[in-house]
């Protein structure tokens, strides 16, 4: 039984806590300067630091000095952002220019008393509450106009807590034009970044990691490109939308989160490639060589630059990817083997299960676009490069 | 100076009063009464009906019709309740006896204002704010005890929307007691669940679809257990806890809810087992065979059961299993190939990068034990197979 000292501890407690409710307000817990490792109810960091005593990471509080952008916060960014901010990641920037819908509640992280407010400042709120050790920084706008894509080369190149490159951009948008202008800036930047994507069918996914110079960038391959070049308000007009899932997105959040974790903490080998198909469970891996004819000028000076320097830890994982698990090849492309005499001519080097993702529609009725990552395609791999380039 | 009594009653009024407080906060929206396919920005069931058009779900509004229960509501269990609350899931019964703490918040869900509170109610709170359409019941109590097992018990076969059995139990305790009791009550009621886990080191998990008779039960196979005889209190005693990550966590989650999903509502293949390396991205599947010597009666009884009827969908899935990707044995176990002679005699066919997660210590140091899924095992799997018996 409790005693009365104890009693009266907890009806002080609810009483702050009631106050706190009734104004409205957040209670949010105070700031914390340094990551601690003891291990005691009220410290938020003992889980993560205890990644040191369990030996996998070396010095977990390394990532209250790195800072990411996260460019989208939709299904997949948002839970991208808040997964970063339970870390401790030192500093969030955020971009995005639409609003919460309730249509958006059949994913995680924004809930319906958010609907109306723009994304990035819904989403900075409640990420601060949730650690107010990060700092947030939220840009609501759309990246792809001339003078908003300058604004965010500036906000990535001068972006971290010193006022220098960001240590990662991680794309989490959901169309083709957001894609491009994020490879633009960081193939100029020279600026390592994920993409990520999610099928419009709701069951496949992927992640990609792009090292400019060392892995092909978005321009490079575009047959893994998750792209549809309808955009949202095309699809709401005509009565159509994409299906999606909390859980699809979720776990492609968390491969992103995770390989961000890895490359920036150095554990593990980080996948530059990793696909996810929900329906059987299956998770293709590869990694891409860059297109010495790839139409981004500074992609093609990146290559040059590499080829200059000695290989650095990149290359060497090649080796570390899961092989191919021979199933049929029933997507109708073409395949090239990793260890055949073509590869050194070749960037589409694609295991089994990973196909071209392009949704553009090859009828011109929007329904022949849905099939997004799990859709068998009839078109080899020369007819989709041809495509690509009379888009 | 006020007596216990009194204040006791001041906390229960407070608790109460808090709880109204935090609920008038969020402006939660109405009930739906139907699921609509319209594609409007109010309505947050667009994007699931959208998997009826995209050729992925027949119908998809069955699942208001279904319950589900959810036992244990920490870093997995909360996420996966969020998702099927978002999917709208018609009943989620939720056991913890837990309380959120500032040490929970490395990971999705709850938020630093909820610490204090038991899971189970912060949890509902939450989640009914998210979607009030979902019918949500709260027991916040232990299982492993004997009165409330059989409260347990009640619940589960009692717990349907129209009172009959609920349509599947989710596990996502972090203990070996608790997955026992799930594992005898749903040996005992026939009831299909999936066993989730992650590892003490953060970085591995994984699901296991157990149907009584048909598939191994958790007691027909110890060595898939991700088991710590070392309770949470006894780690925070000793100044030692299990390392976690969001990441993680919400990949279990989402592995737990897409499975569940495809199990419910009938598309895509169901995965028996699937496991999660993050290190190096690898995700073992296979099926397991349930154990003719299981100590289980209940177990044994239902395997009668099953071979007295012609075999169900689930048997014919096993080829659908991804085969083993022959990398190097690093686990030091034996392993039995899944086409080998042996197989009728043996349940344990373990994939290639599966092992023994059997963390009880082999040494007395807590240390030792807190490799969890990705430590390599010097044990072959017949030593591991006495230690078990042991027990």
């Amino acid at each position: 039984m409790a005693s009365v000292e104890e009693l009266q501890k907890k009806v002080s407690e609810l009483e702050a806590k009631l106050a706190a409710a009734q104004k409205n307000a957040v209670p949010a817990r105070e700031k914390i300067q340094v990551m601690s490792s003891e291990v005691v109810d009220s410290n938020p960091y003992s889980r993560l630091m205890a990644l040191k005593r369990m030996g996998i990471v070396d010095n977990y509080e390394k990532i209250r000095e790195l800072s990411v952008a996260v460019v989208g916060v939709g299904g997949v960014g948002s839970v991208t952002a808040e997964m970063l901010t339970r870390c401790g990641i030192g500093k969030l920037i955020l971009f995005d220019y639409d609003k919460v819908e309730l249509a958006n509640m059949n994913r995680l992280f924004f809930q319906p008393h958010q609907a109306g407010l723009s994304k990035v400042d819904a989403a900075a709120a409640t990420l601060q509450a949730i650690n107010p050790d990060v700092a947030i920084e939220a840009h609501n706008y759309n990246i792809t106009t001339v003078d908003n894509f300058q604004k965010f080369c500036d906000s990535i190149s001068k972006g971290s807590l010193i006022g220098g490159p960001v240590d990662l951009v991680l794309s989490c948008v959901d169309n083709f034009e957001a894609r491009m202008a994020i490879n633009t800036a960081c193939n100029e930047l020279n600026q390592r970044w994920f993409e990520s994507g999610v099928s419009e069918n709701a069951v496949s996914g992927h992640i990609q990691f792009i090292v400019p110079g060392e892995t092909a960038c978005f321009a490079c391959a575009p047959p893994l490109v998750v792209a549809s070049k309808i955009d949202e308000k095309t699809l709401k007009k005509d009565g159509v939308c994409a299906a999606s899932l909390p859980t699809t997105m979720g776990i492609v959040a968390g491969f992103l989160v995770q390989n961000t974790l890895k490359h920036l903490l150095g554990f593990g080998n980080v996948s530059y490639y990793l696909g996810y198909s929900a329906l059987t469970d299956f998770f293709p891996t590869m990694t891409l060589k860059p297109n010495p004819q790839c139409e981004e000028a500074y992609c093609r000076l990146r290559q040059t630059e590499a080829q200059g320097r000695p290989r650095v830890e990149l290359a060497t994982e090649v080796t570390e990817d899961a092989g191919p698990v021979h199933h049929d090849n029933q997507w109708g492309i073409s395949l090239v083997d990793e260890n055949s005499p073509d590869e050194e001519t070749s960037t589409l080097s694609l295991v089994d299960g990973v196909q071209v993702a392009y949704s553009v529609p090859v009828e011109s009725t929007p329904e022949s676009s849905t099939g997004g990552a799990v859709a068998a395609s009839e078109l080899s791999l020369e007819d989709l490069m041809q495509q690509m380039k009379t888009m």
